[in-house]
């Protein structure tokens, strides 16, 4: 079954699909809807950028890789380390950067609409998808 | 790190460390929040109880095993089976009963205060746990 027919038939999505679906890196695809939340999931690579959601927490879940996320919290900046089936929240207002090694597949939770770099953000790279994410295609 | 020191540290949690703690089936444990959200993973087995949440979606990832959801829709009632690495979302208001191969664990998000059994359920089993989700113990 090709993912657009899962979609449209309310059928469980095979997360290896849906990552088999798309190559891009740092540019999310949204794998289902819970109430106004969106589950994401993402390929990443390298660098994204330092930013900011001043209205909400972000979840990140590591499916596979690690991923390593610069924190910039009131007592200091910090990076934490998730290894593949680790899971954090960096809480709203918290400046962030996360960094993945080759690999790397993450899901994340968040409000739909909620944009990849946030309200406020250093300057993006070309390799970085602003986006509030992307629909799945077959 | 124990469980309880990478809670109070704000350090990311390993879900194979979360689910070393505990042994109940159908007993979540919340290993972080998202805005008024859970994170919750679950040690599935067997069947759970024809339930319905008013109000919320309820997001399921199987991280290992297999799940089945009945699901009892308008146009009639089915089945959907969610193997390892894939998920699905239960819209609101739609009756369903998970049921699990030994050894099936899964994440859920939902509204925290969401209760296992919903807001109308079947006679609760006594391997059911109705509840809103358990903190993380070391």
């Amino acid at each position: 079954m090709t993912i657009e027919t899962a979609v449209q038939r309310r059928m469980p999505i095979a997360l290896d699909q849906a990552f088999a679906s798309f190559d891009e890196h740092w540019s999310p695809r949204v794998v289902t809807h819970v109430n106004d939340y969106d589950v994401r999931v993402t390929k990443v690579e390298g660098e994204h950028v330092w930013h900011v959601h001043d209205d909400t927490d972000e979840f990140f879940l590591v499916l596979d890789g690690e991923l390593e996320i610069g924190l910039r919290e009131p007592s200091g900046e910090r990076t934490v380390t998730l290894p593949k089936g680790s899971v954090f929240t960096v809480p709203r207002g918290t400046e962030h950067k996360p960094t993945a090694r080759p690999g790397t597949r993450i899901l994340l939770f968040e409000p739909t609409g909620t944009l990849t770099v946030g309200d406020r953000h250093d300057e993006v790279p070309d390799h970085v998808d602003v986006t509030t994410g992307h629909a799945l295609k077959a």
